[in-house]
C-alpha cells in the first residue's frame, strides 16, 4: 500500500515553505520558493506548483498525496479565497483554492489562516493529541487564536471564528489596528508588550536600561533579554502582559471549557516569564467551575515547522470529512 | 410505521413538566407532577416514572419513544449526574440518568442544563432551524448560555462549557454569586437590572417612581412596567443593561462567529426596551470582521414550553449521535 501524505504550504510575506508530511507529522521533504508579490498571482502559482511537484518527488516515489493545505493571511476556509491581503498584492479577492485546482486534482485542497492551522497541527501531531476541546493562542506581532470544540475546528458561519485577539480586555483601553479600543492584541502581542514598556516608563520610576533606548526601536526581544538579566521594568512588563492574558483566558474558558489552552509564537518563547504570570492570573480570575482544571501549555510543535505542519494537518481533517460524507 | 416521539422533562424547583414531543416540535401530550424535594430521590422517581407513562399513554398508542431528555439545574451531560443542586435536596451527587434507566430502556436518556437544552430546542424547532452556529443567552434570575458550533452543542471537555454569564464585563465591578467581580450576570439579569436601578438612584438625579419603593422590593417586572410608562430612570436602566449585554455579545462573537445570537428569558420579554440598546452597543463595539453580520433575535419558542421542547430536542440530537456510532 502506498504511504499517504499531505502537503502543507505556508505562504509568508517573503518566502513560501512546502512540506510533504505523513500522518504522524514527520516532514518527509521540504521545499522553498520566494513568495512572488505584486504580480499576477498566476505567475506565482506556476512557480509554486513546480516546486510542490519537485518536493513531492524528493519525498519518495510510493506516495499517495491526499491533498494540499495552504496557510495564508486573510484567508477564508469556506470560500477558498484570500481576501484583501495587502502584503501579497495579488488583488482584493484571490480564489486561491480554485486556481490551485487547475494544477492539482487531489481530493482535498484547503485554505486556512495560521492560527487555525496551528491548532489543528497541535491536535494531530502535537501536545493536544487525544484532546477534543482546545484553544490555541498565537502571540506574534498580533494575537490570533484557533479553537477546537468536540474535535473540530471552530470556523463560524462565515469562516471568521476564533479572533480572540480582538476581545476587549480594557474598557477605553489602547487603540487597536481594528479601529476599536482595548483589544487583547494591544496588550498581549510582541507590539503590546513594547507599548506596556512605554506605559511603565511614563507611569513608574522603576529603573531600567529600556529608558535609554528610543521607544520606536524597542522590540519584544529586547524586553525579553533584559528581563532575563533581571531588569525590573522589563520583568514588570511581562507581569502585566500575563495579567491581561491570564484574565482574558479565564473568560475564554467560560465559552468552551477546554481541556487545555496552548500558547504559541514569539512571546510564548519567553517561557516562565510569560507562562507563570498568565497561569497565576488565569486561575485567580477563573470562575469556580473551571478552577485548576484547565492546562496552560506551550505548543509542542517546533516554531519553524508549525505553519507547514498545521496546514498539512488541515488536509487530514478535510479528508476525514470527505470520507464521512461519501 | 410508528410515529417517533421524544420525551422532554423540565425539573423545576416546585413543579416538573413532562412533554411528549414529535420531531417537528409539536407537544402531543403534557403531564405535570410536583418536584418532590428533600426526600429520597427514588420517591420522586417513582412518581415521575408513573406520570411519564401516563403522559405517553395520553399522547397516543402508535408511538415509538426514542428517549427522555431531562433539563435540571446543576446537571452534567457527560456524567448524567445532578451535582450540588441545593434547592432539590436529593444529596450532593445524584446519578439521575442511571436511576432513570432502572425505569426505562429507551435508546437515549440524557441530562442537560436549561440553557443548553434551550439552544438545541431553538435549533430543532425554533428560529435557529437551518443554522449551524448560534449562541443563546438566557436572561433570567441569572444569565446562562448555550452555544451551537457547527450544528453541535458545545459541552466542553467536562460538560461545563457555555457559562457566558460568568464572563467579566467590568473590571472590579459588581460582586457576583460565583465569588468574582463584574460578571455579566451581575448586570444583564433580572437581578442585575434591579442593581442598576439602585446605582442610578445613587448616582443620578433622574426623577423616578422607583425612588419611592424600598430597593429590596423592586423587581425587574416593575422596572419594565415603569419603563413602558416612560419612567426615565427605568428607561436608563434598560439602556445600561443593553450596553453591558451588547458589548459582551460583540466579544462572544469573536469566539464562534455565529449566524445569530438569540436572547430568551424574563428580560428578553421586554422586547425593544432591551433588544434596541443591546443591538446598538453590539454593533458599535463589534470588530469590523463581524459588523452587521450577526443577527440578534428573540427566541421563537414559547417561554412556557422552551424547557420541555429543549429537553426533548436533546434526545433527537443524541439519537443522531447513536446512529452515527452504530
Amino acid at each position: 500500500m502506498k504511504k499517504q501524505v499531505s502537503i502543507g504550504i505556508d505562504i509568508g510575506g517573503t518566502n513560501t515553505t512546502i512540506g510533504v508530511v505523513d500522518k504522524s507529522g514527520d516532514i518527509l521533504a521540504e521545499g522553498h520558493t520566494p513568495t512572488l508579490t505584486n504580480v499576477d498571482v498566476k505567475k506565482y502559482l506556476d512557480v509554486l506548483a513546480k516546486t510542490i511537484k519537485e518536493t513531492v518527488a524528493v519525498a519518495g516515489s510510493d506516495l499517495e498525496v491526499m491533498g494540499i493545505g495552504i496557510g495564508a493571511p486573510s484567508s477564508n476556509y469556506y470560500t477558498g479565497e484570500i481576501v484583501s491581503a495587502v502584503n501579497l498584492g495579488w488583488g482584493d479577492v484571490v480564489p486561491f483554492v480554485k486556481l490551485m485546482k487547475e494544477y492539482f486534482d487531489y481530493p482535498a485542497i484547503v485554505l486556512t489562516n495560521d492560527a487555525n492551522s496551528a491548532v489543528v497541527g497541535e491536535l494531530m501531531y502535537g501536545g493536544a493529541k487525544g484532546m477534543k476541546d482546545v484553544i490555541m493562542i498565537t502571540l506574534g506581532t498580533g494575537v490570533g487564536s484557533g479553537i477546537i470544540v468536540n474535535g473540530e475546528l471552530v470556523l463560524g458561519h462565515d469562516g471568521f471564528a476564533g479572533e480572540l485577539g480582538h476581545v476587549v480586555v480594557a474598557s477605553e483601553g489602547r487603540m487597536c489596528g481594528c479601529g476599536r479600543k482595548g483589544c487583547l492584541e494591544t496588550y498581549a502581542s510582541a507590539t503590546g508588550i513594547v507599548r506596556t514598556v512605554s506605559e511603565l516608563i511614563a507611569d513608574t520610576q522603576i529603573p531600567s536600561e529600556l529608558r535609554s533606548i528610543a521607544s520606536d526601536t524597542i522590540t519584544s526581544k529586547m524586553v525579553y533579554d533584559l528581563a532575563m538579566k533581571g531588569d525590573k521594568l522589563a520583568l514588570e512588563a511581562f507581569e502585566i502582559t500575563g495579567k491581561y492574558l491570564g484574565k482574558a483566558i479565564s473568560d475564554f474558558v467560560a465559552f468552551s471549557s477546554p481541556e487545555a489552552v496552548f500558547m504559541f509564537g514569539g512571546l510564548a518563547l519567553a517561557g516562565d516569564l510569560i507562562f507563570k504570570p498568565t497561569k497565576r492570573y488565569m486561575e485567580e480570575n477563573m470562575c469556580y467551575l473551571y478552577t485548576n482544571k484547565v492546562k496552560l501549555l506551550p505548543s509542542k510543535l517546533p516554531g519553524d515547522q508549525i505553519a507547514v505542519l498545521g496546514a498539512s494537518a488541515v488536509v487530514w481533517k478535510e479528508v476525514e470529512k470527505l470520507n464521512m460524507q461519501s
